[in-house]
């Protein structure tokens, strides 16, 4: 089996901005991340952020990628246009795509969820648990009945999401709140895994429970038995006068033409 | 029980442009359509298109409706960003949305489905079964074994949609396809029916069981225990230091703020 | 509109065994309810416990009822195959039915859902939080973000059951363990709708937003739209030389058919 | 990675009694498809039938097995209860089940299902084209827009089952039916792949299409992280009275308890 090429994309705005945040994630949260998935061989990890060319998220990056992980907070409203589509057609040609925390309310989670994305949320540091609630579900392979984070950000319902199509997990927070906090969507050819646990402040990306769920939605979004191309042609048994088909083909908000040529 | 306040939009071009269309559609799809509804006392019914103020599709009209009919084809790309997030906000607020026949293809409706929308297709005029696979739904109340359309336009599989929350019909044309073309999502607090049979070559929304599809539809997607406003309050049990909420908001596509007031 | 026929069964064991109980529901737990919901008008409750002809579930009760509620604990192992097939086939025709607290671990609930329907739980009279995840579902509809209960037994993850089709409530529980406990499934013209709170140690079935919850989801769950037989009929086009219908038939355990002539 | 144990179950009647069956499948349907997976290196294929030790479906061979195909027709009725259970048991634990064809109506599928399972038919010899709907779906892998079948049995709909978790091919008749004939389930830690295409009186099992789905939905249906237990372990913050916890249990129909050792 090929590896499956692993791009952790990170806006990396807190870290530097933020010295309790710089002690927790000295690298960012990207390399806190790759550091424990390197430890996988079958894995071959990149990591991307805000600052690069494309910023981070370029055709030549998403063409090479087969499952991306996205942390993103306070640089949202800055990610282009062509990237928020350039992702998206990329999930629907068949790219896995891991969601982190507050990516809930990128542009590219609104848009390949149509849906507000909207929660309530706290930020007091309170104990969570997020409840297996699928233990025969792949992404929660090694995962016990619980993983216990000592102090986290609530995240509350209702969440603004169109019903998973799996879920994993959900969360318990000592404050009184439930949230579905590992959810499984398919969109086109393309997985998408959302995981709510992992707030800048905490150190829930160090957490061995949290990193193990981590890998397990990078093996379970991978592309699987992604067509070349999306079938145009159109058999004929009843003598139609003329026959055309329309791609894959997709907009941007502007209404200007984007790709074609799948 | 109040009436539900439908609005039928229609972008009403190929009946102004096409003498073949307009003799099968003299006032439009929509009055075609409008007549057979306002059969239904418990309906009260309006129509709008695309040359309307605001396109039609105005606050002041999204506000006073509870389900809208959506037909469009030659002039998607017409469409205002504002006239696209205004729709999507009131579905996920609640209001029932229905597109129809190439509305697959409108803004709108890649918003709220997240994916391609991409399909099939082929004007043959060739034989249509609109099979009900799912008897006891409420669309499908007093629709037998299936709806025979003798000519009609084929859309085939694959369909680029998040699979339906609820699988109403599907359809088998003469050349040999077959296509999900009733199906029901739920975004939001709003409701999603999409029918797939309508081409405006042809008398389909002449049909009755068409007709009482869509009546059914109607009944099925209008708006059921819409919220107020969506939750705001955060309880709390263990003295968090801060309470933030996030409300429903909306950006659209340039990163803007739309809407905050819910 | 006709009146929703609404039977509530309940075995009514521990409220004759238990003094404890007795004093909570004095009437058992289904007199507690049918007092609560004949507040409606629209509903026409009769009661019905295991002590009745037919163990209460006989042709004659379930030919007019068009939602069953159905509290059991104790008994479980004294219903008859024959009344655990009689209420599948109803509820497969188009009848609602409701499943209550324990009774997810009933011969009907279980074979409905083809699953284990097993759970976690703990009696420690510990606070519960029924969390509203779905504002606009209609089950939802006047209720606030929760419901809070007091003292309630801990139901927890995992819990044994396909994928909700609807996910309405998720309760949180003071000892830290969360529960999918408000769902809903379509199963042949039928809907389900199983609610968890309601222990009878507690006096849950007298708090108003349990109350609401089994009104509105009595109202979900009444027949739509329900064919009056299966289609039998096959279009032939292509000169079969046989054809054979199969009606919705059904086996008990042992392999005897048990209907034919819908 | 270990190879996936297969096993072939097949109630071998029909090939044994019909001369025009046993030509097409001399070593009955279970050998034919046997010899087409023995070409995949990771498969341990085995086969058995009903005049196997018990029924071809014993603890043992179950204990032993990844992956279940089953094809059955003739002899549902014969099959014991308690192999019914001990199947329904080992798809709740994880095991991959494959129900091909007329097994559609076989104890262990409907138990699984909890619904009718009823359709219509018609055996006509007439073509079938099996759509692709889901490109990027594992099981679709290597599949083109559809895999045709010149003659085949109609199965139509409406098909008495619950809504697929994911639908992966939808079938077209010549004679003006539509079937969702390839679906996939999750119940418990399983999964569960139904293919509708394989009568015995025609060669569908020699079509390289439909052994190459077979060969995919068994890839799709092997164990993915089954858990060593299902969790019995309660947490306790809040001085709980009693604990007490209820494994994955099962009654037979007459409410006999099987299991609980898990």
């Amino acid at each position: 089996m090929n590896k499956i090429r692993v791009t952790i994309w990170n806006e990396f705005v807190h870290e530097r901005e933020n010295p309790h945040v710089a002690k927790i994630y000295p690298g960012g949260i990207h390399n806190t991340i790759a550091t424990s998935l390197r430890a996988h061989s079958e894995l071959e990890i990149r990591t991307a952020t805000l600052k690069d060319a494309g910023q981070g998220l370029s055709a030549e990056v998403l063409d090479h990628t087969d499952v991306l992980l996205y942390w993103g907070h306070a640089a949202h409203d800055e990610i282009s246009e062509e990237a928020v589509v350039r992702i998206q057609q990329r999930v629907l040609e068949g790219m896995g795509f891991v969601p982190l925390h507050s990516a809930h309310w990128s542009k590219i989670f609104k848009r390949l969820m149509g849906t507000s994305c909207a929660l309530r949320y706290r930020e007091a540091g309170e104990r969570e648990r997020v409840w297996n609630v699928n233990p025969g579900h792949p992404i929660a392979e090694g995962i016990g009945d619980y993983v216990e984070i000592a102090e986290s950000e609530m995240y509350g319902e209702p969440f603004g999401i169109p019903m998973p199509d799996e879920q994993v997990f959900i969360s318990w927070f000592q404050g009184g709140e439930i949230f579905r906090g590992g959810n499984c969507w398919y969109r086109g050819s393309g997985r998408i895994f959302y995981l709510s646990s992992g707030h800048e402040l905490y150190p829930i990306y160090h957490n061995p429970g949290i990193q193990r769920i981590l890998y397990n939605g990078i093996r379970w979004a991978r592309p699987h038995g992604r067509p070349d191309k999306m079938p145009i042609h159109v058999p004929v048994e009843n003598a139609p006068e003329k026959i055309e088909t329309r791609g894959p083909q997709m907009h941007d908000a502007s209404g200007r033409l984007i790709t074609s040529g799948k």
